[in-house]
């Protein structure tokens, strides 16, 4: 059986491989070796993508002005999936990259229609949680897109005189102003650190889930059109596979019966995961005997993204599974007491940066 | 005949009246009492239209904060249609308003395609010229739109949110970036002085020529659909008509043998006079017999807007044409010095401005 040998990653990996062709995607296994440092993210392919991933980590080995940016769209609240992203924000952050963190607070006003004092709520969220996950918060430049300088602005301007409706209607099948606006935002997001008024990163990184790859390509294509007049590079990409909710389908914050938010009451955490689906059997019975398909399994999937770091306990998990020594109830129980503690401890954390009043120290909010 | 009793802006009053009835803009007859002092552009029917600036007026004869608002597009020369709005300007800057000039540079470059470098020679003629032409150095407020704090592009990413794409189809029949953008920061310029950060001007007025009523209209609606949220006020309007080239049409950069600029050496001003377009007859004999035609005539328009600002003296021109008593040749000669005179003088003024180095003292140039 040649999935023992390969249990991370393994059980979606086909349609994976499908983006990868259909977008022109590079796989991220010729990559792994350029690494500083091996991340479980990378070696289970929960990172299965990229567009130029090497030459950012060449030039982070050979010492160049790195940066690593993302985005949180403050128009719900923070569930495991954004723990991810912050999580590889943290590996790059240790590595020597600068960090920026957009709260995209003008797309989520724009877009979501989230009114104003609400994103506000939203984005103190996500920015405690950044913090208590380990971002540095003296050392990661978060800003609101509505609160910037003139220079990023004028990207956005300039940006438009190269940017053609037919362009717009492929990525976003509407021509809707307030989507072009915030996609044009986006582009100076990524691109804005390059310049010498926002620190001169040549280097730039984003990391993203796949379905923002739209965003990526025409980002890299205005960077070229840009890359004469204001030497812009084209940024490098990482993607990661969707969090998957507790249902199987994305994780989302629209469907929050199917999501860990890190703000979820424990008890509530609790009863989440018991209901979890999983990919166990008809019956016990069954399942003692055939096993479990874990590739199937919600449950194994915070195993495989946030609780069994260590390959070894992630190896047991999957061959107590299939072997069928271990029923699915057992399973959850302990996925649940380790997924309590580590929920638990953010809260804290998050609790305490907030009434320390740290979060007005990290980012400035805008004036209305 | 009845047209003696009206010489001016009697000419194509017919049309512009269709303007109004068109599109709802109020006349500017019932206006004129509230005027703080007689204008020719206003007794003429120069400005010919408006949109509540009855209640602009009674704000500013009650001490109320008001603002006069418009913008430059540094894509090409100034011209005299440019002397028209730069001389509404000083009227309403001398009764007490403040005065702001939006240098539309976002638009020129993204709209118009000016390269960056370009715009800013442009830009630093149109500022000299305001200058030279009376607008106080130290009372006008001067900026680029691409060179503002936050809470102005702020509005920008705020009205994309209340802005359809049929409204913008209707209003530009295209829905290119760049024109929609354009069009938010067009909204931008004209509502966030109305804002605390930019001196919270509560009536604002925007004196435009009569093809820029659909920005105002959309600007307004946007006011209305910001009125809770950010306490948005309609702004007023007024318009002008044209200033027509030396051929008929409206004068343009576009059409530069018709278009009197300020910056034209003195011997092409001449030349561009000589060769307008005027209401003469066939031949002299012709001319002395039945008169000329001075509504039809570009000159008129020389004397009617700019050269015979008492009545007397553009009711002695209107005569002596009408009457057949002056030829065309001998018109042309008078408007010509006089406009030369005009025109030398502004030279020497904008030249003096800019070599006093006060442009760079009156605007900040963007870094990029």
């Amino acid at each position: 059986m040649a999935i023992t040998l390969d249990p991370w990653g393994h059980f979606t990996i086909e349609d994976y491989g499908k983006l990868i062709e259909q977008f022109g995607m590079m796989p991220i296994d010729p990559v792994l070796d350029l690494l500083p440092k091996n991340h479980h993210f990378f070696q289970r392919k929960i990172v299965f993508g990229h567009r130029d991933l090497d030459l950012w980590l060449k030039a982070l080995k050979e010492g160049g002005r790195n940066a690593v940016l993302t985005g949180f769209m403050p128009s719900g609240h923070v569930h495991l999936g954004h723990l991810m992203v912050i999580e590889e924000l943290k590996y790059f952050q240790e590595h020597g990259a600068q960090i920026t963190v957009v709260i995209a607070d003008a797309e989520a006003y724009a877009v979501r229609k989230v009114k104003r004092d609400q994103l506000f709520n939203y984005s103190e969220e996500y920015i405690s949680y950044a913090l208590a996950a380990g971002l540095d918060p003296y050392k990661t430049k978060f800003y609101f897109q509505t609160n910037q300088r003139s220079e990023y602005y004028r990207l956005i301007h300039m940006f438009s005189r190269k940017v053609t409706t037919a362009e717009m209607e492929a990525i976003y099948g509407s021509l809707e102003p307030a989507k072009i606006v915030a996609s044009l935002t986006q582009a100076a997001d990524i691109l804005h650190i390059q310049l010498e008024e926002y620190g001169g990163f040549e280097n730039v990184l984003v990391p993203v889930g796949a379905d923002q790859d739209p965003h990526i390509r025409l980002t890299r294509d205005l960077a070229d059109r840009f890359s004469e007049e204001l030497k812009l590079k084209r940024p490098s990409s990482m993607y990661h596979k969707f969090a998957r909710g507790l249902d199987g389908n994305k994780m989302s914050s629209s469907r929050p019966e199917y999501a860990v938010f890190l703000s979820d009451p424990i008890d509530i955490v609790k009863s989440k995961i018991m209901k979890a689906l999983t990919g166990g059997r008809a019956t016990a019975d069954e399942q003692r005997e055939l096993g479990g398909e874990p590739w199937k399994c919600t449950v194994f999937d915070l195993y495989s993204y946030y609780l069994a770091i260590d390959d070894r306990s992630l190896k047991d998990v999957y061959n107590d599974c299939i072997s069928g020594r271990t029923l699915c109830g057992e399973c959850k129980l302990k996925a649940c007491n380790e997924l309590v503690k580590l929920i638990k401890n953010l809260q804290e954390l998050a609790k305490r940066y907030i009434s320390a009043g740290l979060i007005n120290k990290v980012i400035e909010y805008p004036s209305f």
